[in-house]
């Protein structure tokens, strides 16, 4: 599993010189590999959610950056590339810090050699970023074993944290492909995840690649799921984690966390340390992306001739309101899944992880 | 407001003999009145959900049996109008209850005068409805008064209980009309309402037409809406309430009433007395329909064309599971608002009602 490319969202096309990644915004329709070619493409790859997913941004702006000084290896260049990438999602908290870590490598090189050692360092981040997933993975397992009750394993996650968020693995689903490929007996409750549909359209398709058995619901049957003990855990990703242990995820992570924990039902989160945000103290200091309204009064599906169509959901001058994200109290997950390790969702928790890997 | 029949969704047409309905399926795209001309359009009215809400499906049911009685006055006629009707939607206990109404008034008199005598009775049918649903409204803007915090009241409900299911008013919009029309600034967060979208398409519109300002947000929205204080109160319908209190509505009820609890929010039910059911116990022992996984997978909108079509979401083979309803702890319930006052969700609260009312 995930020996090779088969499962991955981002990878780098020596040849041409171009990182490609699978055009999330076709799927689960039509699965196409699409050529980034310059810097604006990954920018618009990153603002149009062709690529979506904080660990996935971070990679696909790093490789934006080693693209445009393989263009023009100024400081101008260098400074337009990092400005120009970090405006594209206001939210993604380890898109600056990928772009940090690029600037930190190239800037104090000369133009000459800053092409190269961009390159290197995008592909190094690529490949720490496969093996901090696989490690969330194996972290993640040990909680998912925890769980088993002596017969089917009912997982249910949220929106998409997979291979397709985070070149390969994932985060939340790299716990349920390690499970699955330790043959525990795993099936999954996937929420559809509106406005964007981000769990029917790709984790429902990834997980169906992986050969992991999976049913989609609409998010309002998450409620009667929890509460009826069809779940035996639940796991999501994390967009954004304050030094409290605040998740800031996908809008609809929060009533879930809520039905998780008026029904017993343990609520992991699973993230790269790099999620975190040490400078927000809390979820409410996390400023939360408002979206265009035309997600939700519009949809994109097959039609009967087999073509993606897009269709006006609502009437004409309806009004709405999309919040991309929403915060889940600390007090309401069970505990976080990091690379390092699991840890408490509090300050306290976030304080050991830091002991461990050093000051950001 | 509600004087006369532009804001009704059954209409009785003298000149013409007939019951006209406006077609819900093709909401809120296409508004057209239909005329229901002979039995079988009752029936395919019914059966096709062109008129859904358990009210206004009773209520057309009476109107149905007054056409084939005034076609042929007959008792053949009349059981075949009876068993034809009943057969639609075997499961609506109001549907049962409204031809039991038309037979007690009709089955006793000469075939000459069942006609005249049947009409009279499903009139004065649509009119206690529509009197019973202005009762909730008064009973409901009594509680919205109470949750005005000075500024703009904000309302959030869930699928549709207005005059699209009740001929007119409605149950928990009926509140919100009786606000409107009382002076107060009202504005209602409505809830899309996963998967068949009541919410955006028959609520959204109804509102629209009577002027009450509203958004509409995705079902997981609603989270961090009652979260970051910008609902004042919750109200809901109810299809089926249990003895104690638990109620039965539109699955995605339940998410809303426990963010609406976790936050200290007024979460209101509002519903008429007959829809309490005193054999069930609790909510439990409330059978749960499970719909088809096509109202997951694939949905209806409106093309570039402007014509109505449906598009699959999901990719092939992918499997969904669809319970039309769940079930919201009597706990989570602020209160139960009823045609004849406002009762706690409890045992005790409904044992109140019930001396008030007789027994059923």
């Amino acid at each position: 599993m995930f020996s090779n490319d088969d499962l991955s969202s981002l990878r780098w096309n020596e040849r041409e010189h171009r990182a490609e990644v699978i055009d999330q915004t076709l799927l689960p329709h039509v699965s196409v590999w699409l050529p980034l070619d310059a810097l604006p493409d990954y920018c618009h790859a990153i603002s149009s959610m062709q690529v979506r997913g904080a660990p996935l941004i971070g990679i696909t702006a790093a490789f934006g950056v080693a693209q445009a000084l393989a263009d023009d290896p100024s400081d101008e260049s260098l400074q337009h590339s990092q400005a120009t990438l970090l405006a594209t999602r206001p939210t993604a908290v380890n898109l600056r810090w990928a772009l940090q870590q690029m600037a930190d490598v190239v800037t104090a090189l000369p133009p000459a050699q800053r092409a190269a050692a961009a390159l290197q360092k995008a592909q190094a981040l690529r490949a720490d970023e496969i093996a901090s997933c696989e490690q969330i993975g194996e972290q993640g397992l040990s909680l998912l074993r925890g769980c088993l009750n002596g017969g089917r394993l009912n997982v249910m996650t949220h929106c998409n944290a997979g291979w397709l968020a985070a070149v390969q693995w994932g985060t939340a689903l790299a716990a349920i492909y390690k499970a699955h490929a330790a043959g525990l007996d795993v099936h999954v409750w996937v929420s559809e995840t509106r406005p964007r549909n981000q769990g029917m359209n790709l984790t429902a398709w990834e997980l169906q690649r992986a050969g992991v058995p999976c049913t989609v619901v609409v998010d309002n049957s998450c409620g009667p799921l929890l509460r009826n003990g069809e779940v035996d855990c639940v796991i999501v990703g994390s967009d954004r984690t304050a030094a409290n242990g605040d998740v800031c995820n996908k809008v609809g992570t929060y009533l879930k966390a809520l039905a998780a924990h008026a029904n017993g039902v343990p609520f992991y989160v699973a993230l790269p340390a790099s999620t975190i945000d040490w400078s927000s103290a809390c979820g409410d200091d996390i400023p939360i992306e408002e979206r265009d309204p035309s997600e939700v009064l519009s949809i994109g599906g097959l039609d009967n001739a087999n073509n993606v169509r897009h269709v006006s959901l609502a009437g004409a001058h309806t009004a709405a309101h999309n919040p991309a994200f929403d915060i889940t109290p600390a007090e309401l997950v069970t505990a976080l899944v990091t690379e390092h390790g699991v840890f408490t969702a509090s300050a306290e928790g976030l304080q050991k992880l830091r002991t461990l890997t050093g000051p950001a």
